[in-house]
């Protein structure tokens, strides 16, 4: 863990122009809303399409050269999906997506130029006008350069991490190692970050002045924040499970899950925010 | 309603590559999964920016022209954001970010050539081997161009449509209509579709062969599906507040919404899927 609180450059494509005090570039605030979030959206473009792709993929943040690194630390972004066929075919071709790239200007750094992004919704925050409705959430936004991993080991490191993000401990919990067809049949993504950030909301809502002392207004219209939060269900075995009881590691997680989630919604739609300005949304 | 179920044409950007099988094209479908996702990613390219571009925004399918059409319709996008106001400078300028328009091609629809994505996660499904694991989910992506709703009523249309596709029925029990100030202020982006897709993946998970013929394996490892669903929870007064009770439609919404969405989850648990190939994933 570093001493101090590492943060991402503030590149201009980067920076979060609106509501800036909700803005962060923290690298452990990023990474952890990234790590926890079981969907990642990657943008890139095919230089076959007018318009840029998105692609749900799995994805953890870990450093395959210090595998102890924590969330606070430099990381990889390793991508894992469901449909990244393309992503990874155009992965594989000598980069030159960078549109921006003049004749003149260093090359680019190699890689297909990706933007991952990840939001949590915390709460439906709902004011006296519809102009000052908003979320309770947290969202980071990741930019860099996406490789296919050639190494085996590494390929096997960035598997393990991916799987024991959707479940901690379930790697070494089903059949490993993945045999060869399996080893060469995943295709896994590094990303490369080049700066991100994180905007988070909390708190209750903000309307302006005018509308809470309009006593015609507050006496009608209900104002406060329903708490939002995602459940682990109890788990319903498959057609050929042979083990009887759920095992330890995931009743557990689901329990310790679903209690952090919950009391953190509740906690952002409770908490008590100075604001700086009148202006909320 | 139309009479047949209208489809997306597949253009070359647009198809399902992987596991097409789970690939839908359906307006239905897709405008479904779009409008029931509380939180839209949204990607463009920052003629400034070596990367594309993630801003998390609101938005609801609707046809200001025929309000009363369905999901099933032809329908356009419409886009608030938190963080729009980018994305808003540069859909104002005039359209010359598709990349890959040549001076012979015809000059390409005006507007900022988007892509937007909406998941919804309904469960991990867990496999005896980490290469069969999965998620069960309902994902759609929009291809279109943006541009800014210059028409009054039309951007009231739009916000009306967002503020009741939170919570239904809140835009009347709130102070409307927005004042001059809030109209004005608040932008709003109409994103005309080109083209769609979704992709959904339901049921019990799926091994080879090999592994569900192997007694040692089944026997130590436990598989089946974990539901995932969000929850609304008993919602929060703020702290000027003066409505006693939640509001009948608040807490119906709640309530319908939370039985829906866990009765879905674990319904997709316990599909059962007739699968063509062994390949699950």
């Amino acid at each position: 863990m570093p001493r101090t609180e590492l943060e991402y450059p503030k590149e201009p494509y980067g920076t979060v122009k609106r509501y800036s005090p909700r803005a962060s570039y923290a690298l452990r605030t990023i990474h952890t809303i990234i790590n926890t979030s079981p969907i990642l959206h990657v943008s890139f473009n095919d230089p076959q399409s007018p318009f840029p792709t998105i692609l749900p993929m799995l994805g953890q943040m870990g450093s395959f050269s210090r595998p102890s690194a924590d969330e606070g630390d430099v990381l990889d972004l390793y991508l894992h999906g469901y449909v990244s066929s393309r992503l990874v075919n155009i992965s594989r071709q000598p980069s030159d997506a960078s549109s921006t790239s003049s004749p003149s200007s260093p090359p680019p750094p190699s890689g297909l130029p990706v933007c991952i992004a990840a939001s949590h919704l915390d709460g439906l925050v709902l004011a006296l006008t519809p102009n000052a409705h908003s979320y309770n959430y947290r969202s980071a936004v990741l930019f860099g350069h996406a490789t296919l991993v050639s190494d085996p080991a590494e390929r096997l490191y960035a598997m393990q991490l991916i799987t024991d993000g959707v479940v901690p401990g379930r790697w070494e919990a089903s059949r490993v190692p993945p045999n060869k067809g399996e080893l060469s049949s995943t295709s896994v993504l590094k990303v490369r970050i080049a700066t991100g950030s994180a905007k988070i909301r909390e708190g209750p809502p903000g309307d302006d002045r005018a509308d809470k002392e309009d006593a015609k207004v507050t006496g009608r219209v209900w104002t406060g924040v329903v708490p939002v939060y995602q459940v682990l269900g109890e788990p319903v075995a498959g057609p050929y499970n042979e083990v009887a009881e759920v095992p330890g590691y995931l009743g557990e997680y689901v329990r310790e899950t679903n209690a952090v989630t919950k009391e953190a919604a509740f906690e952002a739609a409770r908490k008590v925010v100075v604001k700086k300005g009148g202006e909320d949304e």
